[in-house]
């Protein structure tokens, strides 16, 4: 006679099967403890002996001070995409035309939303923010039509400065501009420290609304390959500029654009180091940086800057109302000359989006909202790498991002991210192909896929469909 | 034994009387007919006869609609200033940077707002475009924190191309970019028709913003002189053209900045028929083109316009709201291109603000605002001239502007603007010196004097330290 099995073995069968058959899904909160023992009629312990036998096959984990979890067990085993590029050559951006004006097409429509790297409006704090800026407006009286001019509404300013010992810094608040959106930052740091024809590197892949800019800009790109798990290889860098000379370089080290890795500290330290001693500014691109999954915050690149030479660029577009165009930038040595030239770009900012903002931040709100978005985001990103595995054929692999919303894919060589993109399009579907992130028309099989939108049917629904174009095209 | 004096003579000399001591002053309304025979107890026939003596001594004038007001006599009997400066010669603005960043220090000081060219925020639709925007909000959900994609909202874009009609042009809602103001706009259209080094025709003197611009953007200006009552120069234009290389012309053809001068139809045809024929693209400054004193509106430039030169560039800065930040271009054949551009450099406008703006233009209320603050800005540039002769030694000269809310005024020639800006500031008065208009140092002994605000007690205290410094300058 066989030994009678333990009850809470029981109890973890009857989880097991609710996550193996997708009733429970990857990602997805386990009652508690409590909930467990008395839906189950047993006791506190022996639930709690259930979740344990649970977390030891691998099926939940424990989340500090939040509960269990279903893991996402199926989607760890696939790889992520290891060095993304062979080394650089100086190159424009010239053959992104096409894709990009389709891409941009793609926002605000009907598509189901994974090309652009958006949240959904439903996780921003639209009311909150809206009834903060009508209550502004109202007690500013007649003076809430008043320009904002550069550098900008000095309580904001004061608002960001304290939140950068968060980032690793103690700036103040005289050493920021509020820029519209990540976009202006950007733009005025490459308008600040190059000129027409001059060589910028590049990440690649690299955001490619960067790409765009270095074209506009009649900049010249020197991509540099990136290593998946830690960034910018910083020895393919030193070559690089052993050979080139370059006038900026441009790094997103936290939660990149689209791969998603952080750079670690010391890589950060000695990437500065390296362009420091050549006298090349650094611009760095921090919008994701606030958006941890967990743990704390990562520093950011200005954090180890000692002579002025990082201007960081970020904004408040991925986290709290792309629409409010809110940004700002830390121009270290560069500060003068931005602010000249953000004075003759747009003279200053929208005033009361800006004075909402700085409320937010300065009233608890913005980081009462981080708590509950980071949790939601990092959800939301193992659920999106779960379908995708359930969806997708085998030899793909996949980013593991520690924060922020979006998955960068390789897919079978064979497969066309270009012709995906396109069949996707016809299907309902927007993604981002590879080469829109490349210079040179590399991450032919890449793909990036937004995850700011909470996963359901008609998400899983497109992933499916996106799995089926994948393999119509092997 | 005398004839006896008709009794409207005597009621005449009463009005008189009050006008000569300044208790009804120049651009005063003075009571309804009706009203005065009720309070002098005389029939209407006899109030009317008296108004129609003092109209012919001069001192009162009829406005069709409106009623009698106090004419500005005196004012007029001061001459406008001539032809504004010898033939150009191709130069850089760099001279201007002490006081450019002095005068952007005035604005939204204590300063008496002399300086920058600012209505007072109690004559714009504050409240009113705040509850718009906050009924739009609440209206969208969470859609109100969405980007505003150039080239911006549909809606706004309609009905600006709807007012088109008005400037004599018949522009599509599709040929229309938002852009962060005017600043955005114009500096939108100089960097898609010039490269660095290239040399553009300006009017001299200029709007001061536009000088700041051509310098970060490395940009030559060849300044062409303006006749006060007709703008360009066109005969100066042309032999300027015979002899130099341009990029582009920029033009402020509606109620100049600072002149005030309107080019008659005949000229602008003229300007477009110069410039197009040697394929010089036209940029056209138009942000005070709403705002005529009287009658109907000047038309742009653009209406003239047969082959997409002229690229079209307002805000609603100057009408609605400084600090809403919404402007727009009409690129011409330049569409494409500027629209890379501003996708690259601030990639949308602020949402909120745009619609607000929209809904303003649509229900009606903006053409009501126009209709009150014309007249209003009439009567404060009125003011400020009478104000002017009031208290300044005579040998001046003075713009008579026939919109907007700007003068510009000619000082003896010893007295030089730069030492008078200063000592006005010092005591709390912000004008805005002559050369800050000049790429080559022109315009010593010239002062712009801001009228945006109602007249009152401090304004005219202001003006009479101006004359008393005015004349320790002689």
């Amino acid at each position: 006679m066989p030994k009678k099995e333990p009850l809470y073995h029981k109890l973890a069968d009857l989880l097991d099967e609710m996550i193996r058959s997708r009733s429970l899904r990857p990602g997805d909160r386990v009652p508690s403890v409590r909930q467990f023992s008395l839906q189950q009629r047993v006791s506190i312990p022996t639930a709690l002996q259930a979740y344990v036998t649970l977390e030891a096959r691998g099926l939940i984990e424990a989340r500090p001070k939040s509960g269990f979890y279903v893991r996402s067990r199926r989607a760890d085993l696939i790889p992520e995409p290891r060095e993304t590029a062979s080394p650089g050559k100086v190159t424009d951006f010239a053959n992104t035309d096409p894709l990009e004006s389709l891409l941009t097409a793609a926002i605000n429509s009907d598509l189901v939303p994974l090309g652009a790297a958006l949240p959904s409006p439903s996780l921003m704090p639209g009311e909150k923010l809206l009834r903060t800026m009508a209550a502004i407006g109202r007690r500013l009286g007649p003076s809430s039509t008043d320009y904002d001019l550069a550098p900008g509404a000095e309580m904001l300013r004061a608002e960001i400065a304290r939140r950068s010992l968060d980032w690793g810094c103690a700036l103040k608040a005289n050493e920021f501009i509020i820029t519209v959106g990540g976009t202006e930052a950007l733009s005025l740091a490459l308008r600040a420290t190059c000129k027409t024809g001059d060589t910028v590197i590049v990440e690649s892949p690299t955001y490619f609304g960067l790409a765009r800019m270095l074209r506009e800009l009649r900049l010249k790109a020197l991509p540099i390959p990136l290593d998946c798990a830690t960034g910018m290889n910083l020895d393919a860098l030193e070559v690089a500029l052993r050979r080139t000379r370059v006038a900026a370089c441009v790094v997103i080290p936290n939660f990149h654009n689209p791969v998603g890795c952080t750079m670690p500290d010391a890589n950060k330290q000695r990437l500065i180091d390296i362009l420091s001693a050549r006298n090349v500014p650094i611009i760095e691109d921090d919008i994701y940086g606030d958006l941890q999954h967990e743990g704390v915050r990562p520093r950011c690149l200005k954090a180890f800057d000692r002579d002025g030479s990082v201007i960081l660029c970020s904004s408040y577009s991925k986290t709290l109302a792309p629409g409010y165009r809110v940004g700002y930038i830390a121009g270290g040595r560069w500060h003068d000359r931005l602010l000249c030239l953000k004075r003759t770009s747009t003279f200053g900012g929208a005033l009361l989006p800006s004075l909402a903002i700085g409320e937010f931040l300065k009233n608890g709100g913005y980081d009462r909202y981080l708590r509950s978005v980071r949790t939601a985001y990092r959800h939301q990103v193992e659920q999106m790498r779960e379908a995708i595995v359930e969806h997708f054929p085998e030899g793909i692999s996949m980013s593991r991002p520690q924060g922020g919303f979006i998955l960068w894919c390789e897919l079978p060589r064979k497969v066309n991210s270009i012709e995906l993109f396109k069949r996707a399009r016809e299907a309902g579907i927007s993604i981002a192909p590879g080469p829109l992130f490349s210079s040179d028309n590399s991450f032919q099989n890449y793909i990036r896929i937004n995850c700011g939108y909470p996963m359901d049917s008609r998400i899983e629904g497109a992933i499916a469909t996106l799995g089926k174009l994948v393999r119509q095209l092997l």
